[in-house]
């Protein structure tokens, strides 16, 4: 690990949308989604009490639905009788358009890019006001843990900076007005400083950012437009800043990128 | 595509668990569940109409469990109003242990197994009585298409028959005894050869089958074990006959495997 031990390695944000646990849904259906909102990235392994508690259910409904959750295979039950997300989970996951479908098109080139930068490579996709990474390949040793599925703010990522960048600007301003979180003292919060990193990255199509997340690293990021020309992801390399070369990565990001559209274009 | 004319593209099968379009499940939380499974790998995009025919709901039932699933992020709306599956499924997914943790500690060693042989390569667990593709690499031309969320028969893949191999005796004859799909003229569908070919496994720790699926493929699995020693998963590679080595390939794959079994050790 090249973590500054000053710098605590953050933990993928909840979505927006998501309610805090205990707060159960009103409704029935939304009431196993509460269950199913019980398991993060620090809580991957439940018992039964720990789901009601999260969930804010009592133990029997937190049964009940548990064991109908189990039963369809959103949930699977180890032998010592915890829960945990279930593979079916990650079989309807890859019917995601903007998900495993995009990763498919995607996937020799993201390959390709980590080859040759032996970087990290993401490829985020926005997702209410945050950005989640719909591809991710890890260099060996890293401290960058980024991973399929997680989730991140965008003012304090390279690929969040980009799909921000070319938002809508009503959107943009939601974004800047919104809480921003600092990982660490070179995450950037200030929302006029944003705003000048923001239009930067619409006029050059790129984003360097330094230390936003963890410190020794640099991450550049592109957009990544779909055949009608929409920005729909965006495409990030992060490297250690010592000996970076942002330039040769911007340059190769781009030609991924291009070559990412062709690939989700039908005719292609 | 290599694919003879005559040998359709299967599509990955539905789970066995998994209730026929148009049966509703009983509770307000199994009709949510209904909604989801109305998805497939061709059914990826659906108006209300479709889900509520497909779930075996009413259309305002439908319309009101909708609407919840894509507050919550389970569902996607397209701007024409047709509905897919959304990221928070991916999100979700990528706790699953036997998910996407699982291809985490497999990544770089799939990823140099596909340099190494370009041929597809597969990592497949068991679930139900199929066998999931928790990682899927594709080498750029092939006619096979192995995807990440992928469910297939056991007795049809390499994966199935090696997990099938070392599964338990009363979970193979269940398997045996159920209906054995045919994909092409090659596949074998006799319990008595299967039989066969499963002592074989156990004995050599490699599964080689050729054409099972697609006619010019050939295809060696080896087992993956957990540090416990269990078989936890399977390791596949995919290439055409022709010029293929099977020894070789079963050498480096097991090279592969126990590269796997040490990255999943918590004290690696």
């Amino acid at each position: 690990m090249t973590l500054s031990p000053d710098v605590p390695a953050p933990a993928p944000r909840p979505a927006v949308r998501r309610r805090g646990p205990g707060t159960a849904r009103p409704t029935a259906a939304g009431r196993a989604l509460s269950v199913l909102d019980a398991f993060g990235p620090r809580h991957r392994c439940l018992s039964l009490s720990e789901i009601a508690r999260r969930a804010g259910l009592t133990l029997p409904t937190a049964h009940r639905l548990t064991r109908e959750l189990v039963d369809w295979g959103a949930l699977e039950r180890d032998s010592t009788g915890r829960y945990s997300v279930g593979l079916r989970l990650l079989e309807l996951s890859a019917l995601a358009p903007r998900g495993l479908e995009l990763r498919e098109a995607a996937f020799p080139h993201v390959e390709d890019l980590h080859q040759i930068t032996r970087g990290n490579v993401q490829l985020g996709v926005r997702d209410g006001m945050q950005v989640v990474y719909v591809e991710a390949i890890r260099a060996r040793v890293r401290a960058v843990t980024s991973r399929v599925g997680d989730r991140w703010p965008m003012h304090a990522t390279g690929t969040g900076l980009v799909l921000l960048a070319f938002s809508e600007p009503d959107f943009q301003e939601a974004v800047l007005r919104s809480p921003l979180e600092r990982f660490n003292p070179m995450t950037v919060t200030d929302p006029a400083e944003l705003r000048r990193t923001l239009a930067h990255v619409r006029q050059t199509g790129v984003a360097v950012a330094r230390g936003q997340i963890t410190l020794p690293d640099m991450v550049v990021a592109v957009p990544v437009r779909d055949p009608a020309g929409e920005v729909t992801a965006a495409l990030s390399v992060v490297v250690e800043t010592e000996g970076a070369r942002p330039r040769e990565l911007a340059a190769v990001l781009k030609q991924a990128s291009r070559a990412i559209t062709r690939a989700l274009d039908p005719r292609h």
